[in-house]
């Protein structure tokens, strides 16, 4: 039976809901008029709601490696150092910048799956010269992977002269995360992922700290000019044609996290992250991370089961795309989505999912058994305390 | 927690597909156009294939109770009889319609759930005079009740002046009913069920005997005027403006019946009315119906649950919409909706929410229960034949 619909549950592009959908879906808006420029405005001031700051924060019409690369171009001079995390291909990623740009990485590699220690890289600043910023995700997003921020802007928030740069593409909107409080002096997120609008637009949001750093590099690209992108959007405009549409529809996307609360959208994603754990947990399978995010969860397999053929059985027969594993781990993970606007039944559907597939190559019946853990958790954490049952269990 | 999206899983509307929303939302065509004419065209063309007939098909820019008005109007003249079957509410309708008409209604009172005796049927024909027609749900809704109406039209068939009408709103689509071969002579279908469309448009396909009658009876609509648009339609085009956008949907609907195959829907529409009993079975709740149809399974709730509190809060807690009892019905059952655009993981949705009632009502965890035996049954039904685990189960 071919599937009679396709449900996208992957870490990114992740489900738009239909308010969103219906904001991008008009012609596009004049970007240098009153009307744009409101919705704009209002658009920079949400997003500083979401990083809980007021500094200067910009959208980029790029995806979000683009601001990656404006991270580096922009703030780090030919001949510079920064440590770089590199436990996943996001983390990869920041070393072929790095190269790219002539920045001297400093790299902590991590078997993927494991979390980094915030004091190794304290060792790395201390033991290495000239490191001037830390490169890193929050969620490295190929693993389902978390590292303690938190910490580690402690420790770079004792060198004047070293930014923390994080990549919290899945993490922003996942998390309720205080960039100022917990000195992440260079924040970046994308739309496609707990923003919950399609692709094409990066958010970067600087400390004093970096903005100062960016006014003594000399310029290292046209397109990506954070100092000029600073000056313009401070007027409400941007310097290059924006994509207007999807900047409506972010708005939207902004209002309804607005309208949720970020502490409730934050609870919502942990209670939903803690169901899919349940979940597999029933199946007994092992998480890939030591410490898993909210916002995606990676399953290891058993060495038997080709992941590859795994994850597109599920979408051959099923319509239900969910992620495998990236590079090394192609084939031996696959990876649950419960980011962006998603719920309870949204995730017992990529169980149910995983169940059917588990069940046809085990030769073993799965039905039900991770749906069943994940709503015992459910109920457990939306009541938050465990039930007792009248008749037993 | 409030619900984060809402989930429409009524028996009508249903839901719409992307596609049809998506060809829905665009300016009017105008209706007189050359451009209109050929989708309208088509979409009859398409609908022929629904009801697997040739013979003359319209659409009526109405609810299905407008065509069910038609039929009664256009068919009967006053002091006529017609044999209804009330099973129902919507047996119920053709009693009022009947009424309103002066139709004189000699009606076959069913407990509601309940299907009608074919050969029941027979008797009222034989002990009544003046019986022009048979007036019957092939579907009772609000029961999920299925009418054998293939027995029934091989008894209707054998009299020159009774007319088979038969409502089959939540049928056609759902099952793959070939009108001509069991000799219904007025088949009448809605676009918000298993057409997967908004509401607004009803469809009526007529059969020569029916036609015969059409020319006989005085006119008593102006609006629904069955010959008139029989006429219009023929070439193309309406006698008064219809809902072109909704017209546009309806082909885009019929089109993807087309490339999934009528067999294929049907099939799959059982598979899941199936796994729906299973998981219904599988907590230990009862069918409504003794006969259900494929489309929408009714389930009878324990006496000391309150129907209207139980969806109210699945609708609540979880944003589920579905549908419980009408009239005398309300507050007893719940409706399970697996019509139209819908698999086995929107069905799976509907008991998960309604294993978190139970369980929540009667402090008995349900989780997953219902779920698995569906599941179970899914598999053993796409396969065909019962599967053999590896290692038990």
């Amino acid at each position: 039976m071919k599937p009679l619909k396709e449900r996208l549950m992957t870490p990114g592009p992740t489900l738009v809901p239909e308010r969103v959908l219906q904001a991008i879906s008009s012609h596009p808006v004049y970007h240098r008029s009153a009307e744009f420029k409101e919705i704009f405005t209002n658009t920079i001031k949400l997003l500083k709601k979401l990083f809980r700051t007021d500094r200067d924060t910009i959208i980029l019409t790029s995806s979000g490696t683009g601001a990656m690369e404006a991270a580096v171009s922009n703030l780090f001079s030919p001949g510079d150092s920064a440590v770089i995390v590199v436990g996943g291909k996001f983390g990869q990623r920041w070393e072929e910048l790095c190269k790219t740009f002539g920045v001297n990485p400093i790299v902590i590699e991590l078997e993927w799956g494991k979390s980094v220690n915030p004091e190794d890289i304290r060792k790395k600043i201390e033991n290495n010269k000239n490191v001037k910023g830390i490169l890193i995700q929050i969620c490295e997003t190929s693993t389902g992977a978390y590292n303690d921020i938190k910490a580690i802007g402690d420790i770079t928030s004792e060198y004047n002269d070293i930014l923390l740069i994080a990549d919290g593409i899945t993490a922003f909107g996942v998390y309720d995360i205080p960039v100022d409080e917990w000195n992440i002096d260079v924040a970046i997120t994308g739309s496609q992922k707990a923003l919950m609008t399609p692709p094409g637009l990066a958010i970067i949001s600087m400390s004093e700290k970096a903005k100062t750093r960016l006014s003594k590099v000399e310029k290292r690209s046209y397109y990506f000019d954070l100092e000029k992108e600073i000056k313009n959007q401070l007027k409400g405009q941007t310097a290059y044609t924006p994509a207007v549409n999807l900047i409506i529809g972010l708005n939207e996307a902004l209002k309804m996290i607005e309208e949720e609360g970020l502490k409730n959208v934050a609870e919502r994603h942990e209670i939903l992250a803690k169901c899919a754990r349940a979940g597999i947990k029933a199946l007994e399978l092992e998480l890939l991370p030591e410490c898993p995010a909210n916002g995606v969860t990676a399953v290891k397999l058993p060495e038997h089961i080709d992941g590859q053929k795994f994850v597109s059985w599920i979408k051959n027969k099923f319509g239900i795309v969910i992620a495998g594993g990236q590079e090394h781990l192609k084939g031996k993970i696959f990876r649950l989505s419960h980011m962006g606007y998603i719920d309870i039944f949204d995730l017992l559907t990529q169980l149910e999912a995983v169940e059917f597939a588990l069940t046809r190559i085990e030769m073993y019946p799965a039905y039900g058994k991770s749906v069943k853990a994940a709503m015992e958790k459910y109920i457990e954490l939306v009541h938050h305390k465990p039930i007792t049952y009248r008749k037993g269990s």
